[in-house]
């Protein structure tokens, strides 16, 4: 925290607001119920001076007074009486130029733009530290969930040695109907887009974007070091078939598609792995009981230990309730002339490819039912050194299942087990390879 | 935040640690351990130079050097060259007067100290503003579980109408125990006792004195008002029979210790309702599966909705990760000269009685097993005012059981309906009476 030197002390705080859908709505809506609450916590008025939006004469879920609206988004950040803008336009343009114009016109801002902070962070959080300008974002991770702040303030004194997340609701729901109802993958899609919990374009979502983008913001922040988008391996859900959840719940498992950011030792050193995938983790874990839309983030410390943070992780109320926290925060710091924490990089650690990432394997085989045929599948694990937990075969007539749990082996030593595998005479398919999460060590 | 005048920027930050037990120590060993780190979020080292105990020469759990410690903690918290007091004593005093001298003296303060806080917090809060210091206490709710700051920060821009708490390991894993093996109070606390989850008196953890504490330091965070352990209604878990557990699963439910802090409306406006008692919660409810010994708050707000934090309440690492979270920030705030949020008791709402506190019911009545009798026990309950959900009645011979459940009631009216029922000819005995809590509206 470093003092701003050129900031006169405002009477009050001006708050300019850049979208006005279903979060902005809300956020206009907070502001203007919690007026005098919001007064009381910051130590002066809080007052609403523009709205930029993309048309004019909308309806919208908050009324408004009309002369607060406008399309010049442009003109509103860089007014000289605003003190604070809320950016919950989301996307990358015209969100970023919007951004880093209200910071050097001397403005705090407030976000809740994922997508923008995993792709490019880093530009936003120079031009924050050039500026001498706060740039907050609880909003763009899990909702209303307080997760980024204890993580940067909270464990600030420990060691983050692991974080576990449930970041998107609308997979959480899909896996959950899957898992509770039996449900295949497209008959739960199409049950969430009716409840309204999945788009009728659902790729960001079902397809892990969504998630790797709060994956690389999670990452930065436990292992003070720049992860982006780019630096997360990505899987989404739309291969899960009902047969992976019927055996995980056999194994006593559960799928949840989960962001994952570890702290890793190698070789050279500690590095960080972020990865977005499906994975089974045991009915035992407490991010197996979340259930439909929720999300939670399972962090686990050196000296805190498993934590655990659970609510609702989108919707305009929630989210809006996490930038409203962000503004009383960097309201007071405005007040008092001061920064809070800015980006923290210090750690600097290397990018863990994924091929390197190690966890336990699930792998579904469709072989021929003949003798030798399971000791050719073993060997070709022991060639590339992964190691068997156990394996169980179904004979089904002429064809029969193996289903082989791993040890702990990396990436690429599975995935060119898969390759022989596939090659193998007797081997029909390798049906489904998963990975196996969150078990104790 | 406002600006504090007379301090120097020190080139590091001093700390003076009170206590050297189970969390001291632990704050000791992260304090040398993770230096490196702390220096890198902090903006400067942080210097440990002094450890006030009760008695030199013990064997303590992290090697230390012995030129640390001393006897005279009044000297060591007065030292013109200490920024930073870390206070893990607990109790009243000497804790109360080593914090009042250090912030008299220009240190600030992080403390884990409950008791104190919940006894006599104000006078401590406004030391800390006469001072123009910090004084912050993360840990002493909840452990490691950062529930604080995220109620102070995080939902600055929400509403809180509701907290409900499991934060005692002790009575936590008791009353797991009598769930999932079927015992007994007393068996229970012996295995908790055995295990080391329990003391040799284990009465401030099983009376509730503890939660109580810690029910009063949350109220006081949700809902900006003084709220002290004497506001706080109390009823610990040693009436708890395995007879109550046994019903609350018939109900579909399971009995917690809960801190309950709610924000209720009546005909004099808001007001404060703080008690810690045992009470059925439903077992799809969040708080129902927190197992064993550990912790978990559950806040309802109006716009964030429901959230949870869930981890390990206790234990020296733990605690000591909270108490260094605490210590970076007040670091920072040091170096950059300036205080983070104060005290905030604005809203200074009124403090419900007890017997003004609506929820249910479920009340066990043990009867003569007599025609008429049901319809007198149903008279008792409606002249009180007090409507009844359900009614289940099991015959044993000459005598028989009555369990009711109520709709929501004020305390007072079911108070009166029992001593109402005691004094009935027909009514052998009122043999349990248990709140339902955390229920859907």
């Amino acid at each position: 925290m470093s003092p701003v030197k050129t900031l006169k002390s405002p009477a009050s705080i001006r708050v300019a607001l850049l979208g006005c859908g279903v979060v902005g709505s809300q956020v206009a809506r907070l502001l203007t119920e919690q007026a005098d609450d919001l007064t009381a916590r910051v130590g002066a008025p809080v007052e609403l001076v523009g709205i930029a939006v993309r048309r004019l004469g909308l309806a919208r879920d908050v009324e408004l007074p009309e002369e607060l609206f406008t399309t010049d988004a442009h003109a509103l950040v860089t007014r000289a009486d605003v003190d604070l803008v809320i950016e919950v336009i989301g996307g990358i343009e015209p969100a970023r130029t919007l951004i880093l114009a209200a910071l050097e016109t001397g403005s705090s801002v407030v976000t809740a733009n994922k997508a923008l902070l995993a792709e490019d962070g880093p530009t936003l959080f120079e031009a924050a530290a050039r500026a001498e300008r706060d740039l907050y974002y609880e909003a763009a991770v899990a909702g209303a969930i307080p997760i980024l702040r204890p993580l940067r303030e909270s464990l600030a004194g420990d060691r983050v040695n692991r974080v576990l997340g449930i970041v998107n609701g609308t997979t959480n729901f899909i896996l959950d109907k899957m898992d509770t109802l039996g449900s295949g993958f497209t008959e739960a899609l199409e049950e969430a887009q009716g409840l309204g919990y999945a788009e009728a374009d659902p790729t960001a979502d079902v397809e892990g974007f969504d998630a790797a983008a709060k994956a690389a913001i999670l990452a930065s922040l436990a292992f003070h070091t720049r992860v982006t988008a780019a630096d997360v391996h990505r899987e989404g859900i739309a291969e899960v078939t009902a047969s992976d959840v019927a055996s995980a719940r056999e194994m006593g498992c559960v799928v949840k598609l989960l962001a994952i950011c570890e702290l890793v030792s190698g070789p050279e050193g500690p590095a960080v792995s972020a990865r977005v995938h499906p994975a089974m983790i045991p009915r035992s874990h407490p991010l197996a009981s979340v259930r439909e839309a929720y999300n939670a983030v399972f962090v686990e410390s050196s000296a805190a230990g498993q934590l655990m943070f659970y609510g609702p992780g989108a919707g305009g109320s929630p989210t809006a309730s996490a930038v409203l926290g962000d503004l009383v925060t960097v309201a007071r710091n405005r007040l008092a002339g001061v920064r809070g924490a800015g980006e923290s990089a210090y750690a600097d650690l290397r990018i863990l490819p994924m091929g390197e990432t190690q966890t336990r394997y699930h792998v579904q085989i469709d072989v021929d039912d003949k003798a030798g045929v399971l000791a050719a599948v073993a060997l070709a694990f022991a060639e590339h050194g992964v190691s068997i937990q156990t394996v169980r075969q179904e004979g089904r007539g002429d064809d029969a299942q193996l289903v082989v749990v791993s040890h702990r082996a990396s990436d690429a030593d599975l995935s060119a087990t898969v390759e022989t595998l596939r090659s193998m005479a007797n081997v029909r398919d390798v049906s489904s390879v998963m990975r196996v999460e969150g078990e104790a060590e």
